[in-house]
């Protein structure tokens, strides 16, 4: 089955915006096994929305248009959408009615451009919003099936989900395209590759064939999984018999194989082996604190988190000795390892990081170029520290400086046995 | 003059990928300008990609296709401009010769499908590429240019400067759209919206009309001024006026006329009053530091930061009495005046900043909800604390908490003159 995603939206042809809803309705359609083929962001202009639209419907089995809803000269859903059609627009009293009634919740009087969100293309079933004022549409054209969401996330996410349940979802009999995300990091996109494709040129060949794709991000590498089948059942099974043959040789390299956050595995590490942890940040600039925090719950674990950009706060605040640094310079192993143990101590956790390097683009030398940095992690009385050469600019120097020192904490706690509670 | 940009890959339509090359095509074809009309992302598939090639034909005055150069099989938008203009494909001896030495050079043989990527439709011409393997292309079809990027940003980049600059820029005869992004914060969009709005209204109707489109991101507003002109002369004047009325008019909530960061935008003024700034943080978990810290040249004035999530640590690190978290609690006016403080006398900077508020989702109270947060900074001897009520998730409240306390600084540094060196 396949699925044509139309934003509507002149903000979104500008160099400021990107349309997100897409990935969304992409995640929920192949859910229940759709294969989005096109996904387009078109002007607020009824006749090149419209355009687009005729020429969605000769291939697609479904065409999911975001906004274009609301209240404005500028929406043009609708009327595109009755164009193509053929159909006349016409006001549903009911939809007024709602709104003076939306409107009067709030104390105000509905202005009058709300009429046009009542207008309903003949033939149309209209979707509530409990979030919003703009309705959402489900219409038919032969066998394709057109709904129209409002923009606004939170509006139209609830909306999408009842709209994939209830009338989408019966339309595919559970045959579809189905998923699977493990994440790694700690070795090469190209060093994966090699050692996972011979398994995974294997799967294309079986009865339930699965396609295997390698992307790599900021250091970080996804391995995706897509098995397409009649049957929901068997897809699972083929693609959990896979994710375990990779789990099985790519070893602890993988993080996670439900596409979590590096951050949220290592938190959960922590929480079940009721460790505490303090950092201590160079070159990363807070960066790591920043990512551990993101976790809801996070101050469970986390004590403190130092930035120690200049020497003078380094010796201050983490005790890194000043004859060290003269002697070794701040970035250098011994000085991450005083880090992480200066901090570590000072906070009373079991766990201490430091991480000290050159973030770029200026302040490297050719004995300590940008992007050299050094990372050391304290866990009980054993202290891992390790050296790394980084590439890219400085936001990547420092989003994979604290994935560094997240994953050599991970492997250090994977071989530590989880404490239950009482 | 109409662009049509389009994107080849299908690892763009899966829900973890966005298109993110259209971003900068718009803004490069906006400079001289062009109006984006559609952006799409299209599969590997040659028979899919030339159906919306050939529509975007009927009205384009360029189509930028970027992806789907490289050397695979899944690699078909040469095959698919190729079967739309109706033109063979011929084998570019110079590209293979290209290609080979880039290869020798690098130590290996060239692998023999990298041969596709000399294959180039009769009539193209060959665009060099530094930067990688790929070359790009350069075709016109009637009145419509059609330009073959590569996918990778750091090839496509370079390659569509010099494409824009020596063939397209001289198609629009200084004829375009043309831009300018106020950035403004401290204040809600409605509220900015009700008091900008009479200004822009009025230049829709002046000889070189002005459209203005307000948006509003993470708690930091934008304001887009869009002229459509003959003449990019008159255009940039009409626009040069139109900024500084609403400067005149929304007075110091404008941080930038440039579109430029927050961050960046009190880092200067930091440098130009020869001032260090130190950080204590508690509910913005360090993302305040890692923003600070994502300027280049940062270390210049910022000498640390603390991250502060235990009340022991607010007491070790920043000497906040646990006295007056006990009367107050953690997340309070006082407390964060003692963080600011606190950390300023013991880094011996000229700027002192706390954060401490209630991140959630959890941990709110009737008295002390979620999104509550107290901001200090202390400059000099001047001191000012606010509490804010944020709303949004946890990554909102932190981001929205760090640029309180930018904005706040930026203030107070606006009422001290520069330093000149020497």
């Amino acid at each position: 089955m396949k699925a044509c995603i139309l934003a509507v939206g002149s903000e979104m042809l500008t160099p400021f915006r990107v349309d997100t809803n897409s990935l969304t309705v992409t995640d929920r359609l192949n859910a229940i096994g759709y294969d989005v083929r096109l996904k387009a962001v078109v002007a607020d202009d009824v006749e090149e929305l419209a355009t687009v639209v005729e020429s969605a419907l000769e291939w697609a089995d479904v065409i999911v248009i975001t906004g274009g809803l609301g209240p404005t000269e500028d929406d043009i859903t609708r009327d595109a959408v009755a164009r193509v059609l053929n159909v006349p627009l016409d006001v549903d009293e009911q939809i007024v009615s709602n709104l003076r009634e939306r409107f009067a919740r709030r104390g105000i009087a509905m202005p009058d451009n709300n009429r046009r969100q009542a207008m309903v293309p003949r033939g149309a079933t209209v979707l509530e919003n409990k979030f919003g004022s703009a309705p959402g549409l489900w219409l038919e054209h032969g066998s394709t099936a057109i709904v129209l969401l409002p923009g606004p996330p939170r509006e139209m996410t609830p909306m999408l989900e009842s709209v994939v349940r209830d009338r989408l979802a019966p339309r595919t009999n559970g045959a579809g395209l189905f998923r699977r995300v493990l994440k790694l990091t700690g070795r090469t996109e190209s060093d994966v590759d090699a050692q996972a494709q011979t398994i995974y040129t294997k799967w294309t060949k079986q009865e339930i064939p699965i396609a295997t794709t390698i992307l790599a991000v900021s250091g970080q590498i996804e391995l995706h999984l897509t098995a397409a089948a009649a049957n929901r059942d068997a897809a699972h099974a083929a693609l959990d018999a896979a994710v375990k043959e990779l789990q099985d040789s790519l070893g602890d390299i993988v993080y996670s194989t439900e596409g979590r956050l590096l951050e949220a595995v290592v938190g959960d590490l922590l929480r079940e082996r009721h460790m505490t942890i303090a950092i201590a940040e160079s070159c990363s600039g807070g960066l790591l604190a920043s990512r551990i925090t993101d976790i809801p719950g996070s101050s469970e674990y986390l004590d403190r988190g130092v930035v120690a950009y200049s020497n003078e706060a380094k010796t201050d605040l983490l005790g890194v000795p000043a004859d060290l640094i003269a002697e070794h310079g701040a970035v250098s192993e011994p000085v991450a390892r005083a880090m992480a143990t200066g901090i570590r101590d000072r906070a009373h956790t079991t766990v201490g990081i430091g991480i000290t390097g050159v973030a770029g683009p200026g302040g490297g030398t050719p004995t300590k170029p940008v992007g050299m940095v050094c990372v050391a992690v304290v866990v009980d009385d054993e202290s891992w520290v390790r050296t790394f050469q980084l590439f890219g600019g400085r936001d990547l120097v420092k989003y994979q400086s604290a994935t560094a020192a997240l994953n050599m904490l991970r492997l250090m706690l994977l071989t530590r046995a989880p404490v239950p509670r009482n």
